[in-house]
């Protein structure tokens, strides 16, 4: 006998939370395609040699290698030939390069599929996990317009999500980059590593990050650190606070003229795309992998749960798949790491496990009413409502516990009595209450009982 | 410069292609869900201790093997510690006797997630593919009522999905068994071996098998062999000859009679579950996974293209998690083999490449108009349409060209001389005609376009 169990690290659940996390997705599914996205669908692993590029980025994701029972022995490389994807953009760069001359640019792409990191276990940290994308492709160039166009998705989604206020915090990298380079700190490695320092700012407090910015290798001066300081606390309060906050920026080098016009152009384009103001926000500490994202970046946060920390990230890049074609793709896109935020929601109790998927149990009195039930059943799915049927005349009171364990809100009861009336009874089971339906309108009513259900849930 | 390519034996698809696939899964899992079967996900890779159980079917099978980047080197015993899924019944077993105590039985579980399998990569052979698999669980026992709803479900599927006349094929493992008994082929080993000769009727010609069966280490009489390969030519052509194929049995031994009484009650139940006879037939050769399944088998095909073989098949087993749990646990399922099924029906031209998700394209004459473009996409948006904008003004033939390529059916356009009017010129590209339609009746006018055109399709 072996013990049945998952491997560490993955989220596995049970079918009432599995329908919540189902909804969640097709929520963010919904609202991508509304938006103009297009599905793409990747396999899990790709070619090693396809996958694995020299950036290096991937060692610190801790790559899964895959190799069938008739390959165990490493490839003359000494690395397995296929590999988990560890994210769905280097895919996305495969998969761009490789079709590239049968898709229409600007090319708009969703895609909603786990990826694999060999991150220690630990808690809420995943090794399997869901990651919902967006990107939009251009060839050559793309429009700052599409810059704008991200949040506006963002904003939709999270509304419709329904898990309170948040707040899309904005920045851009040139203008980021403009601002070190006004300090001074003109290298891109060295402003990474400042901009790390500062990002532990809330852990090791303003006067521990102080010290480290005066020493070695950094050495600055107090009023640089000064200056730095006061910048990255920049989060503006309103959309005149944003613009205002761009006005009072020193012009500086190219970098930051460029990045603050960019800025600009995209908090004016958010107003036409209908976004909220409470919605958004300047943020200048936000980076984002600096070695990737070249122009405007996101991060997006639940007001009343910061310590999630962001549940929706990304931002603007020059070159998509500089490693696989010629071509010039650049483009912008974020991503919601589905399964750390279900399982966070969760855990704050924002997101309660589902009713059953079965909206209806069609009880089972006695043996000589089973062809009864399979056509009330027939009756019911023909009217789009998930009905299970009990096949076994077993007690009443375990067929109600068999429901109400399923967590099947509604459940359809046949007597011979009702029958003699032409009616049925349905029991309400989560209000504890029933009610009498004529027989031919059956369907009729339980559908609109559910559809008004649904539109309570905002569903 | 590293070419951009997949994997071998992955079906990896372009948008329009992966809307038509996308469609058959929803259609699969819709129908799932209306007989009340609820959603469960497991993880890519399980435990090869726990997934790798001492039958070695799944040896087979090639399993792939998974190990991150800091444990390249083989576990102990050899075998790296985790391997990818080669079936979603492993999962399934795990799964119901990891959650025993949570679940309520009997449990109807359905999963549409990919497997995988070490093949030899060859055209039509998948190493990833879709597997659509239900199963209805039973704690201790399980009502032969069960075995009846399968056919039930997989008609509403195959009905709505509009690919032609099927039929599914039944036959019983019990039946099976009785009649080599009867035949004086006692043991189970040799029966399998006898029905895998049989199986190769249509590839060896009977001369050939009848040979092979008179031969070591069979040594079956002639008389034997008549009866025999007459066992299983037996396909039923309504119901009553169903019926009468039963009747005509020798009555034989208990395993025999019991087949019998099984087969009849499931025919009998499929009227009342209202599957035209059409659309069901006996099939006395079908065997399915000898050594697993032990009553009624399945198997689906397509009238017109029985050279595509079962696109649908199953069965009843005994017990489900013997490798897990003491708990006896009889269940009974089937599996589609999403994947392959696509890549087959769309060979034969019976799944054409669909339109964009994206529904209309907003386009954009003048920069002047943006604003008006992004409001008119809030609207339709609102509706529930699926909308593009067109962020650049480029030439209008150009963005033509992208909705045409992209498969984006409908075009707005908001000319100067339109909105003096109030009006807005939408462009069918598929009928080459437009119309007018006055600006505050434009999402409800599509709507109802697209509507009508879902109506059409079906959908």
């Amino acid at each position: 006998m072996i013990k049945p169990r998952t491997p560490p690290g993955v989220m596995e659940l049970l079918p009432r939370d599995q329908i919540a996390f189902a909804r969640m997705l097709e929520v963010i599914r919904r609202n991508f395609e509304r938006f103009g996205f297009v599905p793409v669908e990747t396999p899990v692993f790709e070619l090693s040699e396809v996958l694995l590029t020299k950036t290096g980025g991937e060692t610190e994701r801790q790559v899964y290698f895959v190799q069938s029972t008739g390959a165990l022995e490493k490839t003359a490389a000494g690395v397995p030939e296929l590999a988990l994807r560890f994210d769905l953009t280097v895919p996305l760069a495969r998969y761009v390069a490789e079709h590239e001359h049968e898709l229409a640019f600007p090319f708009r792409r969703f895609q909603i599929q786990r990826v694999y990191r060999g991150e220690r276990a630990q808690r809420g940290r995943f090794r399997e996990f869901y990651q919902c994308d967006i990107d939009v492709i251009g060839k050559d160039a793309l429009s700052i317009r599409h810059d704008a166009e991200i949040p506006a998705v963002i904003h939709a989604l999270f509304s419709e999500l329904g898990i309170g206020e948040f707040t899309i915090q904005l920045n851009n990298r040139k203008l980021l980059r403009g601002f070190h380079e006004g300090l001074g700190i003109a290298d891109g490695e060295q402003q990474m590593l400042v901009l790390r320092e500062v990002d532990k700012l809330d852990k090791r407090g303003v006067d521990a990050v102080r010290a480290t910015l005066a020493g070695e290798p950094f050495s600055l001066d107090a009023a640089i650190v000064d200056r730095l300081l006061a910048f990255v606390a920049v989060r503006s309060t309103s959309h005149a606070d944003a613009i205002a906050q761009l006005d009072k920026l020193a012009p500086g080098r190219e970098a930051m003229a460029q990045g603050v016009a960019e800025m600009r152009e995209v908090l004016e384009l958010l107003r036409a795309y209908g976004v909220p103001e409470k919605n958004y926000a300047l943020n200048f500490s936000i980076a984002r992998g600096l070695d990737y994202y070249t122009g405007t970046v996101y991060e997006t946060v639940l007001d009343a749960y910061p310590q999630i920390g962001s549940i929706c990230s990304g931002g603007r890049y020059d070159d998509l798949a500089s490693n696989y074609t010629k071509s010039r793709l650049p483009g912008v896109g974020i991503s919601i790491g589905a399964t750390r935020l279900f399982w966070q929601l969760r855990e704050a109790g924002l997101i309660a496990t589902a009713d059953s998927s079965v909206e209806v149990l069609v009880g089972l009195m006695d043996d000589a009413r089973l062809a009864d039930s399979l056509a009330i059943a027939r009756e019911l799915r023909a009217a789009g409502i998930c009905t299970e049927v009990q096949l076994e005349a077993k007690k009443l009171t375990r067929q109600f516990q068999y429901a109400d364990r399923s967590g099947i809100r509604y459940m359809v009861l046949l007597g011979e009595d009702e029958l003699a009336r032409g009616v049925v009874t349905v029991k309400d089971l989560r209000r504890q209450e029933q009610f009498e339906l004529a027989r031919p309108e059956l369907a009729a009513g339980l559908k609109a009982k559910l559809e008004q259900q649904r539109a309570l849930q905002g569903r």
